[in-house]
């Protein structure tokens, strides 16, 4: 990550009736808002809460994950709004998108209806979630559960700006055998996979149907569908699932597994990707 | 929590190569709109996806944080929406302000822009927070350190869904003697927060200036105006805050305090209202 995710401040540590003045290191929280150029016209599109670095792969997997992109070949241009003075210039991203590439803001507007702000019931969401996802179920992915119990701490071993902070998510995308391809870390938790998944859009890399994404906390709604999105067949969370979550993973062919320690985890939708030798 | 809060589900549970079938339970995740009824006319606000229970608490607790409500007597009248079938009928809350109240179209985009999408600069967002929000460095909150040590241990004795599932976040609303008034649960924090202070914004009990907010996560922005909207003067997070949380706490004159054990916490702002003995 850049300079930018992490600072320095000033703080009192309690411990038992004793203070102490220390300086100490806390994650960067920031707004970034993100413009799609389409047809010579500027359109916002989202501002989200993020630790600055890899913003423009941040900016590129949540347009994917919205279903507004869906290849390399969908983005001309990214970069930071020139218009705009020093402070303001690092936090507003602009993808420029290809003339072929269709785009009219009332399908932007559907789609956030339809997918980050959800419908109005879980099963409406999974239905508007289908007509651009590229999980099919047909991938090749299979793995050891010997390896997955691994996840947790290699997860760990490489985040840099967590074990400064001790405040923030982080997403890596791994191989079927374990290696360790992508660590992106966020103060928001689906920025880490956007940032994930927008690095390898644009090395043309999607779908991504032979890699496993590993989050730090929870797996939540949103983050199988950025997963989904990016056709990654398989999400394995430290923390809990939520019924939504598992809906997903079911209806889109996905394994999800949860609650992963050194010595198990939870399987809560296609374990047929996983061998037990 | 309603009965909808938490769900059974069959999973396969993996422990060192053995899968046992068990049944399970996890979250409850849904979307739910918000809408306001004003001069007859409804406006869609926001989804946000959130555990079912006490929903028209975080219905007006989410209005009050945006600024778009400021009191009890704004609200006329909060019910689901009749017109829907029954899956989609509970996942809508309407909130009917009264004819006092004054609300345009045009102020909720602005109000949409400077917080929850929160400009394009941490300074502008906290420029436009000053606008509504309740807390002033004013209050009389006064409270010992060692009861903040002991609050971690509080929350948790009463999260009754986090327990059955280990997938939810949690707000806990203390006095300054550490006794806890309201705790709600919730697969997003921010959501926690609001159903907390809709309670109270419905019982006629704003601003809370003699309150703490406990948090189960970390502190973020979003959290620290929903609570400087609520006049609540003090944030107690169990983990870690971020810059721009830090920030909003120095300038509003608010006290926050993170990484909190039982055997001490760190205190990031504020700590006038905290007593060594």
């Amino acid at each position: 990550m850049g300079d930018r995710s992490s600072t320095s401040v000033t703080i009192e540590r309690v411990r038992h009736r004793a203070t102490t003045v220390v300086r100490d290191v806390v994650a960067v929280e920031e707004p970034m808002e993100i413009r799609i150029v389409a047809n010579g016209e500027s359109h916002r599109v989202a501002v989200t809460m993020r630790t600055p670095g890899y913003d423009f792969d941040l900016a590129v997997g949540f347009l994917l994950s919205e279903g507004l992109i869906a290849r390399r070949e969908d983005v001309v241009d990214v970069s930071y709004c020139p218009d705009l003075d020093d402070v303001q210039q690092f936090n507003v991203v602009q993808v420029t998108l290809a003339p072929t590439t269709s785009f009219d803001l009332t399908m932007l507007d559907r789609n956030f209806y339809a997918t980050s702000s959800c419908g109005v019931c879980g099963k409406g969401s999974l239905e508007a979630l289908r007509t651009y996802c590229a999980v099919a179920g047909n991938d090749d992915l299979r793995v050891e559960e010997s390896m997955i119990r691994g996840l947790p701490a290699k997860l760990r071993g490489d985040q840099r700006v967590f074990s400064e902070t001790g405040g923030l998510h982080a997403t890596g995308l791994f191989t079927n055998d374990g290696l360790l391809v992508t660590l992106r870390e966020d103060v928001g938790r689906h920025n880490a996979l956007d940032k994930v998944v927008g690095r390898h859009l644009m090395s043309g890399d999607l779908p991504l149907s032979r890699s496993m994404a590993v989050v730090s906390g929870r797996a939540s709604w949103e983050l199988m569908q950025k997963a989904a999105a990016a056709g990654i067949p398989m999400v394995v969370a430290i923390g809990a699932p939520s019924s939504l979550a598992i809906n997903l993973a079911v209806e889109f062919g996905m394994t999800l597994a949860g609650f992963t320690r050194e010595d198990g985890f939870n399987v809560y939708a296609g374990s047929h990707r996983i061998a037990l030798r």
